[in-house]
């Protein structure tokens, strides 16, 4: 092999080298504990399934952006696409097994064969939570309440929640509708209010067939629009659970592009800023029967899991010095080596990330790692420690250099 | 779509529900722990990469296992099938990006087209740990102390390392290769010792062409082999990290698979039982020359992931309660659910990790939930404790149900 186009990965594709890989099992693993504080438990599904499973579920445009491929046994295979499909194949096939009132969070990497693209990705990973198999606006709030301390857990402040009710925008745009324009496609053309110009919009709905309306009407049918019982009832409860007055902003425009909404909807965004979704959700009580023939409520969400990594390191919300706290030198002598070897098994046993350096080099070179892997600590056995029993301590950021017992290594270390 | 085909999962792929998904959450992040004290770091790679770097880097056989396939654009995939070939690719393409002493771990599936059998599936969990660039016996030993301390992390007691030289193993075997059968060839024969009967590894190494040799003759050679002073100093290295004497066993028939090994080769099993090996490996210098082109010692091992969680299971060693910690139900009146919803939030905010029942209905339907769930505690708001103030806490286990104020509510669920 060389330096050719096997080195490269496949366009759309990434590798992701340690600082990259220890943030993002960071983000995971935050974001795991939040499910876990709303009491949400994880399904894993194959990342291949029957091609038949998929072919068709995601609409036709989304055929084509499958992976698909014929197994040495002729059979038909797709590479996960979404998370929802394989999960909506889990509660069928394994009702009798599952609870009711099933809270169930999914961490995987989907595929999509899309023209690669600033941002986006041909393998990225998906994070969605969903509660199975209750209609209750408690459900609901729980699931807004559980969106908000994900981005709080985060450290992602500042985060709005707007939110609608696909079933409210339903019946205001209904009126517009006509034999050949369904009030659906209607709100697929609204869902892009967010990116383009009314006009556009108005020139796409007139292209669509609504010739003898102006989009002046139905945004001025949307901007009266007002938060239904139904609505008040879940923000009411999203309060209780704890989430600000301030983050929950009920905007009648919002309408997520997905025909499968039935009641809620809502997505999230940096409040003020132009950024894109950071992820969003809603009620989908008919999906489930659909995709898999079993009756299931359901109400999630999905988050743009690249994106919030991209947004934390640029806020750089997160340390991830989660390498070693500190590299254990010693000076060139077996004794010194030994004893250095001793260390590092003391330092892990108190529960400290401990490198030790593997080589016999000039101490400069020992300190030169330490820098390169951004160690905070470099503890020194040489002739002078190894005679008194004591260890060096370098704090690497000020330079100070101090002779102690290890017990006082390891206070110094953990801080 | 129906009850057929399609509800199931492709042989040999697995869902995993809520209970199993969990234990393997918790497993993983063990070891991550282990990883990290050790001062690893992750890599990710990509499921996909061109075909061309995978075919013929496992040989022909595993070329067969092999999924690839030809995507729209026309370019030739292949699923990841291991992880060393990526990391090789990784090393040789971000080479000036990389520190010198690189500790990397790699926790992904791969995918192998094998004949479905128990234990044997075609989508599989590798968790892959080296140290790139040192030859030193330190980096042998740090990856031993690294592999006996995550099983005694994961509370695996009664681990044996059985470990050799294959370096030893070659020199020792030397003597009886001739032209048409290789030392190599006789190693990997040896290697199935733990397997076969002896007289069938004579059979197979007559076959092969050892016609004037008997098995005995090279038995009784293995059996006086004696520890090279390297692997003396690897053994001194690793006790003085922390590995009991008693862990590691010198085994001079041990010979591991693979070719590519050059010199400390290792196997970790249940000590006194037949358990197939639980991971194993070893130093290997001349491999990732060969698959990239880069010139980069190395010394690490791959974990049975999947045989890991199988015995941790069994052994019942690890408990997976992270599902709720108490389910907060509530008597049917609007004003007990509104308290109930704001107890969820105080328990949630106090890191208790709560479910709140979604719907009105009997309080003998909502411990039923609890007890489907294995949730030890249930918090119950009705009039009485509505009036009072207080929260009756109810345990699960024991039937005991006392009236408490929220700060004992957190106390007592906090144990």
């Amino acid at each position: 092999m060389q330096k050719n186009q096997e080195l490269q990965t496949l366009k759309g594709f990434r590798d992701f080298l340690p600082a990259e890989a220890l943030l993002r099992e960071k983000v995971r693993s935050i974001i795991q504990n939040s499910f876990k504080r709303f009491a949400f438990v994880p399904f894993e599904t194959p990342t291949l399934e029957y091609a038949s499973l998929l072919l068709g579920k995601y609409g036709e445009e989304a055929d084509k952006l499958l992976y698909t491929f014929t197994d040495r046994g002729g059979r038909q295979l797709g590479l996960r696409y979404d998370q929802t499909v394989p999960s909506a194949r889990v509660l069928a096939n394994y009702q009798n097994q599952l609870p009711k009132y099933l809270r169930r969070y999914q961490i995987q990497t989907v595929f999509r064969a899309d023209k690669p693209q600033r941002g986006r990705y041909r393998e990225f990973m998906q994070c969605d939570a969903d509660i199975f198999g209750s209609r209750s606006t408690l459900a609901d709030a729980e699931i807004l309440a559980l969106f908000y301390n994900i981005f709080k857990d985060l450290g992602l402040t500042n985060i709005q929640i707007e939110y609608n009710d696909r079933q409210l925008l339903i019946d205001s745009l209904a009126e517009f509708a006509n034999d050949q324009v369904s009030v659906l496609s209607i709100v697929q053309s609204i869902d892009k209010l967010d990116k383009v110009k009314p006009e556009m919009i108005g020139l796409e709905l007139a292209q669509k067939g609504l010739k003898d309306q102006k989009i002046e009407k139905i945004l001025s049918k949307l901007n009266n629009i007002e938060k239904s019982a139904k609505l008040l009832d879940i923000e009411q409860k999203t309060l209780d659970l704890g989430v600000p007055q301030s983050v929950l902003v009920f905007n009648p425009k919002i309408a997520r592009g997905l025909d499968y909404y039935t009641g809620l909807i809502f997505e999230a965004k940096i409040a003020g800023s132009g950024t894109n979704s950071l992820g969003g959700g809603g009620r989908y009580d008919n999906l489930i029967k659909e995709l898999a023939g079993l009756a299931m409520p359901a109400v999630g969400f999905g988050l743009g899991f690249d994106r919030i990594v991209e947004l934390i390191k640029e806020k750089e919300l997160i340390q991830t010095n989660d390498t070693a706290q500190v590299l254990v030198t010693f000076f060139d002598q077996d004794k010194y080596q030994q004893t250095a070897i001793k260390l590092t098994k003391e330092l892990r046993a108190a529960g400290i990330n401990s490198e030790i350096f593997l080589e016999k080099d000039k101490i400069n070179k020992q300190f030169k790692l330490a820098q390169d892997k951004n160690i905070p600590w470099v503890a020194i056995i040489g002739e002078e420690e190894f005679n008194k029993g004591l260890i060096s301590l370098k704090n690497m950021a000020t330079g100070q250099q101090d002779q102690l017992e290890i017990k006082q290594v390891i206070r110094k270390i953990q801080g």
